[in-house]
């Protein structure tokens, strides 16, 4: 009868507590208390548990790739992002193999899954528009693979994660507006959940209440995928208002250039009418008539710092067994970019 | 002393044919002479020559997974034929890993062999504008891993292939433009090399010669990177003549609404003064000021239709060992999408 090897799950299961909190104790993570560290160790002990040796010898030679998992491709945004991933990991020697997740949460699923079984060195992330929690991503830390998040990010995760501000984002685009001399102003936001959307509806609020501006929720519409459509019908049910807005800021670039040709079509005049500020610095806002002003949102560096933190993680664990994955939270500055649309 | 194993390379290096006539012999494919597969059935024999046994242990159990070679990442064209990709790979039990070339050829050897390596069941691949040649793929059919070329293929390479015929494509712009009263026609065209870039052009001559009207190479621009600056710089080139143009046709996109926006920077009227049809149908034809007049390109059944094939030939293989890799050529109809440009 083939025995079944002990696997961190075991113990977490046994102990009711979670993978992650085995494998940090197994570690000695300072934020574990002593009492699981403690209990772990014994249980380990008990259990005979072994690192999955195959692993460990994989992972001593490296199959010196590393896997990425992005929501969405059309996005100018992730392309740049690619782009600094690409670069930084060929220097060092480190090829990329890319999946999508098309921001569904069973396809994310899958493509951890995918990425395992091809024996990556890490796994860069965004997360879907779906994901809550972050249990898929077990077999990662079961098998010591390093994860780096990066733009939508589990606060939850113990890993490094790249981001930027998304409310300073937010709030220096409706400040613009603001300045701008823009005295009712409209927000086309992102759906709910993801952080980033969030983010940027707090600092459109925060803005307006330090400029003792009214929040008027009539003014806040809520897109569910993001596109073109949404900001172009949006746009017109704003210009229906009884009182409409005289300024729009818009989650992205692809909602604010809807919302530009809709004004448009109403034969209003940009930015003499209506001011409009969208969010990325994606191609479109620069080819927009008038091109749009926006939040320019540093995808290459993004990439490149992600990327650089996961080999960092990957080299160092290969060098040292005990090595701590690290757990940074890098915010990278965004700034606004001024165009004809304000 | 480890013997060294007899490869499909050795046979052909000692007759001086290549590895892909070695191979086809092997198989018995029609297009080799009788002689030919004489000498390379009697050399094999000779050698002790045996197929990698590991290689088809593997390939009888398959990866379930198909790579993705493709030259850039930030084209809807190209996210449109990965989504056709992984809508028909998924449904069928397979999984997507892609990679990039960044229309680098060195780039795209790198992939090849990546890809080789994460044992992927067959590859998908559209070249670089750089590749000439078609050597670095003899390493997958050493393998016998199946490879499907789209859009921009090598006519000489064995597999099948999935365009779309870039000379009608060209041709319909063109002629459209006439219909709609133009008299002088410019074209920014591709680079010299891609087959896709050479196609529209002739498609483009080919218009103006049965509209008896002059071809004149002055009207004719060239771009390097096919990119939206590009296209507004050539604009504004072509407007300096002594005798501009009345109508362009743009090569993609990308450069049409680069011509587009020159043309309102210098307070032309369009289509009133000048008409422009672009190439592709992506998103930023659409949200263009007038939108852009295009040729739609179907991307997503593209994709879908290399898929089904390269799926085809994976599943038939490992059915049937002796079954001959597919060399169809399938070319998808593309068709005008008349907008406010002309």
């Amino acid at each position: 009868m083939t025995k079944h090897r002990i696997t961190l799950k075991d113990i977490a299961e046994k102990l009711g507590i979670t993978v992650t909190t085995v494998s940090k104790a197994l570690k000695d993570y300072p934020d574990i208390s002593e009492d699981t560290k403690k209990k772990v160790h014994a249980l380990a002990k008990k259990l005979n548990y072994q690192p999955d040796s195959q692993a460990v010898a994989l992972r001593g030679k490296g199959s010196k790739t590393i896997g990425l998992i992005i929501p969405e491709i059309v996005h100018y945004f992730f392309s740049s992002v690619i782009n600094g991933i690409m670069n930084h990991a060929e220097s060092n020697g480190y090829r990329v193999l890319i999946t999508l997740s098309n921001n569904r949460l069973e396809m994310e699923k899958k493509q951890v899954n995918l990425l395992f079984s091809t024996k990556v060195d890490g796994v860069l992330v965004s997360l879907t528009n779906e994901t809550k929690g972050t249990k898929h991503f077990d077999i990662l830390k079961e098998y010591d693979i390093p994860v780096v998040m990066f733009d939508k990010v589990d606060n939850k995760f113990h890993c490094n994660k790249v981001t930027i501000d998304d409310c300073l984002g937010g709030y220096n685009a409706t400040k613009h507006l603001i300045d701008s001399g823009c005295q009712r102003i409209a927000h086309i936001r992102g759906p709910k959940k993801p952080l980033n959307s969030i983010g940027r509806f707090e600092g459109y609020k925060k803005a307006l209440i330090e400029a003792n501006m009214v929040f008027d929720p009539s003014l806040v519409k809520e897109c569910t995928e993001v596109v073109y459509d949404e900001g172009y019908q949006f746009c017109k049910e704003l210009l229906k208002l009884p009182k409409p807005p005289d300024g729009i800021f818009a989650v992205t670039d692809q909602v604010g250039v809807g919302a530009l040709n809709a004004l448009k079509d109403a034969k209003l005049n940009i930015p003499e009418d209506m001011k409009i500020v969208g969010f990325s610095d994606s191609q479109i806002a620069q080819v927009s008539q008038p091109p749009l002003t926006t939040i320019h949102q540093p995808g290459y560096e993004i990439g490149e710092t992600a990327a650089k933190l996961l080999i960092e993680d990957i080299e160092l664990r290969k060098k040292d067994p005990n090595h701590m994955f690290g757990s940074k939270q890098i915010v990278l500055d965004t700034h606004l970019i001024k165009r004809g649309s304000t």
